[in-house]
């Protein structure tokens, strides 16, 4: 260690005057008073006492910096613990959140990696020297003798004991959804049949007739796979045809396929933020877990604004020079809580600040708009149904990403934006370049799904009515649904050991899957049921899961909206002065505003209670009238 | 500005001293003589001239640090410049490199990006304050009027012009190959038919009437998607049987599988080099993307070594505390030059210095071993005839990852390793958790290839007679064939403009496919045709392709292996001193031991010329009798 002290001293002024032993004391606990000097600061990041040479380093203007930034990214980050997918937890995510605990982010920097290794973990003098004349015992504590190996078994065994002690280990239901069967699949016993109730196949297009036809026929003519990545012998009518559906669909100049939209977003912001000159990345605090990745592997700053919150967000573009390239990463619908983004106030806001907005649809396409290109689209149902997109909020969106794996049925994911956009990202994607081509039947399959959709709104239609109909049952019910204007439909049971049991009770005692949502999929306390009805939940999948999840609230005691209510409310559950959402899909767009006048008036007191079933129950009794008129992209 | 600039002189003893002038003074560009005071030190990595600030910056125990870990990542690092699959040169990679051009990565540290920002890109004071009271005009510039907006189509022109000037933009040919007449393919018009010599689907499993049936039946009756991530629905028998059949494979307690081997590269390396606490990760410097990206991902401390360099690795790893957690992390097969990873000593060292043992077998899996599990079962071969795994060299690879995407005709990727590696990985990585699964028929296909290539080894030994025949036949026409033990023909032709003229030329009048390899693929002057055989290429192709070839290389001027020989050789091709490796598969492996005695002794003087040829053409004339034996899986 002398020689690094050596060369320190002769390198600067602090330790210059500072003598060896002096130094050496220094890196010993500090005391309360030294601490107090900063009470801003937080305590070490990686746990333990703080030196007095930490405490004079984050004096240090270099230092200081140095250490706050990495304090600031490895603490109680928002973003870093309960900002992925799962943990989109509700509107009103931040409440009860726990912090420093689970962290997302598997990366970390190397620059405060060697900062942090040697300053703060090992209370060791710090490395201060380039790294051409740094040798890897300045790094490292050298052992006494030397030591024995790391015990890698043992480490995997620590991870997984502390997933197992927080709960939130995983174990995977084996489920084998029935193309004949739809929705119901078999468990791991071919024998044991039980309604999927939580499958992202939200429409039944994993077994449309058509895209099956599609791939087997793309099967015999082409083979299994693509056979190279898109450079190498892997490019091929199905990329080319299955990118022309896309642009066509989110009306766009262009689209690039990627392996999934996880490796789609994760490569496009990681691509643009590190290639655009000091970009600047302003994400929604509860955006999924691959546009957090791909934020934090561009390296570019990233800036967190509050959910869906538009005036958080315009404070943070506001205080950004107007030339810098920034991007607003955000979602239309946000999967674990089913809320939806404020699309249109985040393109005014970008327009105005020079921003990109890169806008996730994975959870709405296919859904939502008149050719189901997503909850962008739906936002100028009229202009995109008589086919004019000029103009329109979805044609403001400069990068929609999405996936063909949910809504479509099949798997893969892409971005739709300019052509120029879409090259660039093609040629410098790392993610996008090397990596084998998506099997042609599996591209093929998936654009007849786009196309299908495109041409034929009655999925999506009875898709939202099943949605309407089982948020109603269970609202009568006085089971907690987390109010939200989309097609999810999210059960607060509020602890983690209840939701487990519940989703466990489901499956054994009614032979009805509902995957359990816990931390750190959603924050603690947040936990919850998760259901995503299908166009082919027709009313005895309904009546069984309603009367199934009203039986096991009874049996396990778990919380009412009146009880939430009692309380105050929770995230919406039960809350007295929110104003619930309208559904995003109304009653003309979905073609049952006469029938809805009707029942009304023919109900006692007009009451409308069970109104969406009764509507249901029309339409199946004949009254097909409306239903045409209701398939509203096949103009 | 100013207050910046007062708090910083409160904290620092040298900001203390400076006055403001004189600091404003040194953010000018510094004199010769400045920058000469260290010349060890490169120029600033942003370009641009160094201020006086930097100069006295870099000084600095603490920012010198920084400043030179940021300026070793983003100058003329090896590995981020070539290091990836493409770049993947040959053994004697290192000659000829350029630097500092095209980097891999996409992403940068944050924190170094906000050092880097401030300090030199725009030799504007340093912000030098902890992050909270930190505003955002320090690290941007103020414009002095509002400015204009970034001009994002202005930036994606200006990258793709750096693409079309230094020759690296790809123009991707549309290649639909056909399975019916494999190994031939139709181009954008369905009536032009071309022979395929560069694709991956190294066996011709893609056309596989097993792994076909197999993805009919699953689509029939499990359709088309899997409907969810492996935690949410799902998660199927499919993936249970595919993960068993991997595990099988490589003789290992579990599997593990990804949306492709680049994500399971990555999400394996970055999920791993993040949570072992001091993670030092040995990279080979020819690895892949995804590993590089990978360790990139993990922010752990990064250690390059020499391609297959035992010594070089062996220096590395002696240089780390034995207790400290280490990865090895490199190939079996490296694609584009076809060498082969020491993997024995490899394993040997890891032992000795308490590494875990990462090995890509991607190029592998299917082609080499008595079951197709890769060069590392193929290494004792004999062992794993007869069923004796333990104690091998497979047995000792901790974590093997590899494709389901090339020698399995399919799509995905996987790992295998020991039950807790897997269970911790399937529980900590982002890239598994959040994600759709693979479709059951992919998973189906996949495993029925992986099984089917357990049984047989038919397909792998006359792939690799295909090979040894081209190899022999290019040989002999004086063709520069860069030598390798494995089944890569990559044809050196040292000139990225001939490449593609060579590969256009092949195309347009042969009618032959073979994608020209070229920078940043490989490094400037070691472009290349990459040639892959497959069993389908029977000998009226390998004619035509040779012929072809031939033809080309008198048309277009390209250098002859004496050409290359008479300017003293390159890169193997023409080397005087070099000895030839022996082909990883032996005569005895495939069963030719017989057969090639004899016809080495009817020869005219002993020529091996046409050897194989001979052979092929024995079997086809109905000595079929070594091929039972040869099959050598069948055990």
């Amino acid at each position: 260690m002398d020689s690094v002290l050596r060369q320190s001293k002769a390198m600067c002024p602090f330790m210059r005057k500072a003598t060896a032993a002096g130094l050496r004391a220094m890196t010993t606990a500090a005391t309360a008073t030294a601490t107090a000097v900063r009470p801003a600061v937080a305590p070490s990041p990686c746990g333990g006492a703080i030196s007095k040479l930490q405490v004079l380093a984050r004096r240090c203007p270099v230092m200081g910096k140095a250490i706050a930034v990495q304090s600031a990214r490895l603490g109680s980050n928002h973003h870093q613990h309960a900002g992925f997918h799962g943990a989109a937890a509700s509107t009103f995510a931040g409440h009860r959140e726990r912090s420093g605990k689970a962290r997302l982010h598997t990366s970390r920097s190397k620059d405060a990696r060697a900062v942090e290794d040697s300053l703060l973990d090992k209370g060791a003098l710090p490395c201060w020297l380039p790294t051409s004349s740094c040798r890897h015992d300045m790094f490292f504590p050298r052992p006494s003798t030397h030591g024995s190996k790391f015990d890698y078994e043992g480490f995997y065994e620590a991870e997984l004991g502390k997933k197992h002690k927080d709960k939130s280990y995983r174990y995977f239901n084996n489920i084998n959804r029935l193309a004949r069967e739809f929705p119901r699949a078999h468990m791991a016993n071919r024998e044991d049949r039980v309604d999927v109730w939580c499958a992202n196949d939200y429409l039944g297009m994993g077994r449309n007739p058509q895209v099956l036809r599609a791939m087997h026929d793309t099967l015999d003519e082409y083979g299994a796979g693509a056979g190279g990545t898109r450079n190498i012998s892997g490019h091929n009518r199905h990329a080319v045809e299955l990118e022309h559906a896309i642009a066509r669909l989110h009306a766009k100049e262009a689209g690039l396929v990627f392996s999934s939209c996880y490796v789609a977003n994760d490569a496009t912001l990681a691509t643009l933020g590190s290639k655009m000159p000091d970009c600047v990345i302003l994400s929604d605090s509860l955006n999924h877990a691959s546009m957090i990745q791909g934020i934090r592997h561009s390296g570019a700053r990233k800036i967190i604004f509050k959910h869906n919150d538009v005036h958080d967000l315009e404070q943070k573009l506001a205080s950004l020079p107007l030339q810098v390239p920034k991007i607003i990463a955000f979602e239309s619908v946000y999967s674990m809580c089913g809320s939806i983004g404020p699309i249109a106030e985040i393109c005014d806001l970008a327009e105005k600040y020079g921003a990109l907005t890169f806008l996730d649809e994975v959870h709405a396409v296919g859904m939502y708009g008149p050719h189901g290109a997503g909850v962008a689209e739906h936002l100028d149902f009229e202009a995109h149904a008589r086919g004019a997109p000029r103009g329109t909020i979805m044609d403001r969106i400069d990068i929609i990403t999405a996936t063909l794996g949910k809504a479509y049925g099949c798997v893969g994911g892409y971005i739709a934006g300019t052509a120029k956009l879409i090259d660039t990202v093609r040629s410098l994607a790392p993610g996008f370049i090397f990596t084998t081509t998506l099997p042609p039947a599996v591209m093929a399959g998936a654009r007849t799904a786009i196309e299908y959709q495109m041409d034929y709104g009655g999925d999506r239609r009875l898709q939202q009515l099943h949605t309407r109909a089982v948020k109603e049952a269970l609202g009568e019910r006085d089971i907690p649904v987390i109010p939200n204007p989309s097609h999810i439909i999210p059960v607060l049971v509020g602890n983690a050991e209840l939701a487990k049991k519940a989703s466990d009770k489901l499956l054994k005692d009614h032979d009805i899957y509902v995957q359990s949502i816990n931390y750190p999929t959603v924050p603690v306390g947040q936990e919850r049921l998760r259901i995503t009805p299908t166009p082919g939940h027709t009313k005895p999948y309904r009546d069984h899961l309603v009367a199934a999840i009203e039986s096991i609230w009874k049996e396990l005691g778990i919380k009412r909206t009146s009880e939430w209510a009692a309380e105050g409310g929770f995230i919406g559950v039960g809350e007295a002065n929110a104003v619930a959402e309208a559904p995003l899909w109304t009653n003309e767009q979905l073609g049952v505003t006469e029938a809805t006048r009707a029942i009304l008036a023919a109900s006692p007191g007009g009451s409308s209670r069970g109104l969406t079933e009764r509507l249901l129950e029309l339409e199946l009794e004949g009254s097909s009238a409306s239903a045409p008129a209701a398939a509203a992209g096949a103009a």
